[in-house]
């Protein structure tokens, strides 16, 4: 029985991983939707968070099923329990990236803002924070994930560059204020999505090293 | 064994309630730090949220201590599971409470706008939810759980309107810029805190009636 729960637990795990590299998908695809105002991109996006939305119940009601039919041990306990937590964020985050494309939407029905902002990089960053997050949580790697925890200060400062530049042209030319709105949430997005990154990383450490390190984790 | 576990979950689902009150507490204050410009209620926001990140730790460390310790039944697990995804929920909502406070505080720094938004309305109807939310999964309450769901349309109004306003204030009124942004911000983080409240009711529902309600619920 225990080892019949360990492998379902391992399948568990790799369709968690399937669903986290869709999720990163559709981010990079929502931002291309911005990038070459493509319409296929964002209908892209929008059909990635059905199957998103549809592996989300999946692997919650499948997780629930173990919890139910096994009585497993500890460690394997802490890494279901995980898995249920990390499939929200994943889903949280196909939600970001369908509010990045419907605001890119918006933005390729207007005429293009001249802005010198670093949007392409903030976006890549947070790609590489998520993909990272889900690699350090699939391998137990610790070590990559103290480095995703210290990207997000990057991602913060991306965002808050982003903020500033954004209302200073919206005080400039009053007939940017809703394009720049956009780009204020768009960034404001993109950030979630490096915090739900965050949180795979922290769930990692705390699996591995069983310590806790949210609010109070130190870079240094 | 089996009835110190019932005992066990029973406290723990307590101490979730009252994680749960202080975190509704922490949000009509960052409301009250807006609407009355007070810098000692942005203090006790700050302070609650100190409190929250612990209780959230006590909690989530308890849960988890449960899992490992006890063979329990599968209506016990799920009980169990959810508390740790509620104890995850609360505490972003704290931190959205913060979110607002900072706003706020900002804001009381500059001269008031004259705006006709119904930001206290948003407020109020947002903690309403947080406070129902709470109290239909103390009490396994489905009715009122859907009732939760439903206000969470109204929410979305509120946010759209406040949105839309405020970029009419920017185009007009250049210099509200930064004063308008803020607005923006504090209705996307109470719409936010109404999406957490929502998780709960479904949660709920879940957890009451085995059916999953998430991306198809029906208000009607």
């Amino acid at each position: 029985m225990e080892r019949h729960f360990a492998e379902e637990l391992k399948t568990l795990k790799q369709k968690l991983f399937q669903m986290g590299l869709l999720v990163e998908g559709a981010i990079e695809k929502s931002f291309e939707a911005l990038s070459e105002r493509s319409e296929d991109r964002v209908k892209s996006v929008f059909e990635d968070e059905e199957t998103i939305n549809s592996l989300e119940i999946e692997i919650d009601e499948k997780g629930h099923t173990l919890f139910a039919l096994v009585q497993p041990m500890a460690g394997d306990l802490r890494l279901l329990t995980m898995i249920l937590k990390i499939n929200t964020d994943l889903e949280r985050m196909g939600d970001h990236a369908v509010n990045i494309a419907e605001k890119s939407q918006y933005l390729f029905g207007q005429p293009p803002l001249k802005l010198d902002i670093p949007m392409a990089d903030m976006a890549r960053a947070t790609q590489k924070m998520v993909r990272d997050a889900l690699d350090c949580f699939m391998n137990e790697n610790v070590e990559l994930a103290r480095k995703v925890l210290q990207s997000d200060d990057k991602i913060d400062d991306y965002n808050d560059r982003i903020y500033q530049d954004m209302a200073a042209l919206m005080e400039k030319e009053p007939s940017s204020v809703h394009r720049a709105l956009c780009y204020v949430m768009i960034s404001r997005n993109l950030e979630r999505i490096a915090d739900l990154a965050n949180n795979i990383a922290e769930d990692t450490i705390y699996l591995k090293q069983g310590k806790e390190v949210r609010h109070h984790f130190e870079t240094t």
